[in-house]
């Protein structure tokens, strides 16, 4: 079977129109009628990216959301969506529809049309969801190849909640040691992922780049650096941990090391000049948003931790590597 | 389990937005900035929408060309494409990316962007393209519910060669019957449709209702007359039958019947008031495409045949109905 990697890298090959942006984007971006359009397109699949047991709605409210994220990410206004749906049952194909109501009102993209499949009995279903959103004005789209050095690395949201949430769907001892109360408040974080839109449009102005964390802290946040050309320098300590990931899981250096290889955060990884601080947490604070400064952008090349100031290595797992 | 008419009922409801064309319309179409775009989003199914025997060069081509007949139906200049792609084994991989350079030169349409995911082992893969398309300037989106009475009916192209195609591929007894230049043409037609972009570009101003024939020349009609709540008559000698066709199926009503209600045509069918005949004829003629008047728009509602002159009761199968 070819690799993820591989096959990316033969449609580079054929992707050459400069809209694609060589494919190194999560993102196309198309100039039109003095308007930058920008399009996404990720599909879920059955068993793959949801487990069995995930509720429909909330299966229907994570296509909606991880597509939303990539639009965050360059502070674009949700246009609108298209959505390939596979069918299933009544019960199930109800809980879809639902979900995709919801997740459609609450990050404001309109349903605009797409198309809908039977698959052969009993095979894993997949469902793809195109996004459309109309980039910023005034200011450059944001990718994730510009971080400079000098530049701080920031990051929007708590870290690591969903994989908590992930661990405890599957059975993982943190099931046992959260209260039920926090234990659905992590797992919802899972299956609801929330990706700010309206704060990735009022950060764009501001950063030199940004991008979704959606395949853990730390792996995004190399791939980052190797797009920019810059060395990216994350102190662990300073990541930040929401109150129940200190309650269930702590907050030591491996449960924060944990936080940053787990996926599905959909939050925003972004780099800006040290002289951004004040505009970048006052557009933040003004939407009711929490966002850290997690470490530095400097001239080497990749990523490199500090715990407490001091150097420590990478963990071998960064996180889902396609 | 649902069907697919109950659940795009549904879908209807949640997709109020003007752009989305109550979901009646096989794209949906944003204004922005100025400009009109046209976005669609198609799926298929490996052992739904393709033979297990189909190349994937074919498969590929296929996905993009039923994207881009959505296109040609409004009129619209492909701007790009997305695809999202499951992945394979190595030689079925390249021979999708081949097909999809193919397709992408053929019909000018870049690969923009997307998406590749990993099935589980042994589940059937599917393949999503959303394409993307720039809508005529100066006149309406040709849409299918605009069909007036007095119009004439047109379709392009010829009718039923991807049908037979299907037939000798299936092992029907035309197979032996055709000789293998010809067989391979149908097949050809089957397995790589060429909807005609520009010459939907060309039409649009003359149109009242344009859409694509992909489930059957019989079943499109009928939507098409629904949706203007008008009534479509059909003359069943009038319908053009290639020479491979009459060579392999012949022409006489049965052959014709079967020809209207095969799939995957991937024509325009279209209305149009009789002054603008001289126009039409001569659009298609400068490119070098046949277009036929096959039929009138009336006053009633739905579908009629004609045949020599004679009304003839339709078939109980139109086409491939969802």
């Amino acid at each position: 079977m070819t690799s993820e990697f591989a096959f990316i890298e033969a449609l580079r090959a054929i992707a050459t129109n400069p809209a694609a942006r060589g494919l190194a984007d999560d993102a196309a971006v198309i100039e039109i009628g003095g308007e930058t359009l920008v399009l996404t397109m990720d599909t879920i699949v059955e068993t793959v990216h949801c487990l069995p047991g995930d509720p429909a709605a909330d299966v229907a409210w994570k296509l909606v959301a991880v597509n939303v994220s990539d639009l965050a990410a360059k502070g674009a206004e949700p246009v609108g969506c298209l959505v390939s749906y596979a069918l299933g049952d009544e019960e199930w194909d109800h809980g879809f529809l639902e979900g995709l109501q919801q997740a459609a009102t609450h990050f404001a993209i309109p349903l605009l049309g797409g198309d809908t499949v039977r698959m052969p009995q009993g095979a894993p279903r997949s469902f793809s969801l195109t996004a459309i959103g109309r980039g910023p004005k005034g200011c450059a789209i944001p990718s994730r190849c510009g971080a400079k050095p000098g530049d701080r690395v920031w990051v929007s949201g708590t870290i690591g909640d969903a994989g908590l949430g992930l661990a405890i769907l599957s059975g993982h001892r943190f099931a046992a040691r959260s209260d039920p109360v926090t234990a659905d408040w992590l797992v919802r974080r899972y299956r609801r992922p929330a990706p700010d839109v309206v704060l990735g449009i009022a950060l764009a102005p501001h950063v030199t780049a940004m991008m979704d964390v959606s395949d853990g802290l730390l792996v995004d946040s190399r791939r980052m650096a190797e797009a920019s050309g810059a060395g990216i320098v994350i102190s662990v300590e300073s990541v930040p941990l929401s109150d129940a990931h200190r309650e269930v899981a702590g907050q030591d250096l491996d449960a924060r090391l944990a936080a940053m290889t787990a996926g599905d955060d959909y939050c925003l990884l972004f780099t800006a000049p040290p002289q951004r601080t004040a505009q970048i947490r006052k557009a933040a604070a003004g939407l009711g948003c929490e966002v850290s400064a997690i470490g530095s952008v400097g001239g080497g090349a990749g990523l490199a931790l500090v715990h407490n100031g001091e150097p420590i290595p990478l963990p071998g797992h960064l996180g889902y590597q396609h």
